[in-house]
């Protein structure tokens, strides 16, 4: 499938977690063309439910949207991690929660060109409760709501960030399907 | 909120669909940090419907995933462009429709921290059916399916791309509630 021919390809700028490559490449019809991509760390976003089909949800000033914002917990996964690993591990630390089933519910891109941003959707269960380790830069809060009430505030625009969104919504529907 | 002292900020790499800013802040504590932000331009992700509630998608091989991808119909909104006249402007070239009825369900942004990509998610009804004019870079595959399927997909990790899965399941949540 891959039709274009490649003429370069380097690394043109990197930080601590993405970096940006250039790659020039010939189309089957002769032109050539040189594309910019930005390639981030992954990440893992956790789903912390309870026995009574509630999700734990946190709000988190955002600089990047200049807002404060209501999302699924979630963290980079660090080198020589796995990705279930970095979930535990924001688990505990950002909620001092451990969980003993863990499932992971999608794996997803967040877009088809230029930004390359993968994250590990995982849903944890079976909760219990210790003490949070938070970074020296974050201030959140923990929220906890019904599962249809977090997918009501998705549909009508209160949560705006792409994998909590789907977390959600796909936890909605699991529920609803008696499958979670 | 905004709690942190901002010592320098300034472009450090741009191209034509993105850019990298760096920021240098003083947080409360005392301690100093250089964050690196990619700022890309905003998306249009059109989800066309027909009457008896099928949607229309796409399937393309994306470089940057390696992969045919199964997704909606997407584009970046020109300079000069409301999102709205991105999303009419998409469907007429990669699909050849033109839709009567629009509505903007969601407006969403693909990741929290470093990477910025928002993206407008835009349900077209009414379709007609006319010409296609695609870049002379694009090869895609138009596919027509029930939303119910679309989202199986989605649950099944068959479609793994955010915008388009939070439209499916979003429209896939409306018809079930009869208010689509």
């Amino acid at each position: 499938m891959s039709k274009r021919q490649i003429l370069s390809h380097k690394k043109v700028f990197a930080s601590e977690l993405f970096y940006v490559e250039e790659t020039k490449f010939t189309l089957p019809n002769g032109k050539t063309k040189t594309h910019q991509n930005a390639i981030r760390r992954p990440t893992v976003s956790v789903f912390p439910i309870t026995d009574q089909y509630e999700i734990y949800l946190i709000t988190q000033y955002r600089y990047l949207l200049e807002k404060e914002a209501l999302e699924a917990m979630a963290g980079f996964i660090n080198k020589k991690e796995t990705s279930l690993s970095a979930a535990k591990r924001e688990l505990q630390e950002e909620m001092g929660i451990s969980a003993s089933h863990w499932e992971e519910i999608a794996r997803i891109e967040m877009t088809a060109s230029v930004f390359r941003a993968q994250s590990h959707l995982f849903l944890a269960k079976d909760l219990e409760f210790g003490k949070t380790n938070f970074d020296d830069d974050e201030h959140i809060t923990i929220l906890k709501m019904p599962i249809e009430e977090a997918a009501k505030k998705v549909a009508r625009g209160e949560i705006n960030h792409a994998p909590s969104m789907i977390g959600i919504l796909l936890l909605d529907r699991l529920r609803r399907e008696n499958k979670l």
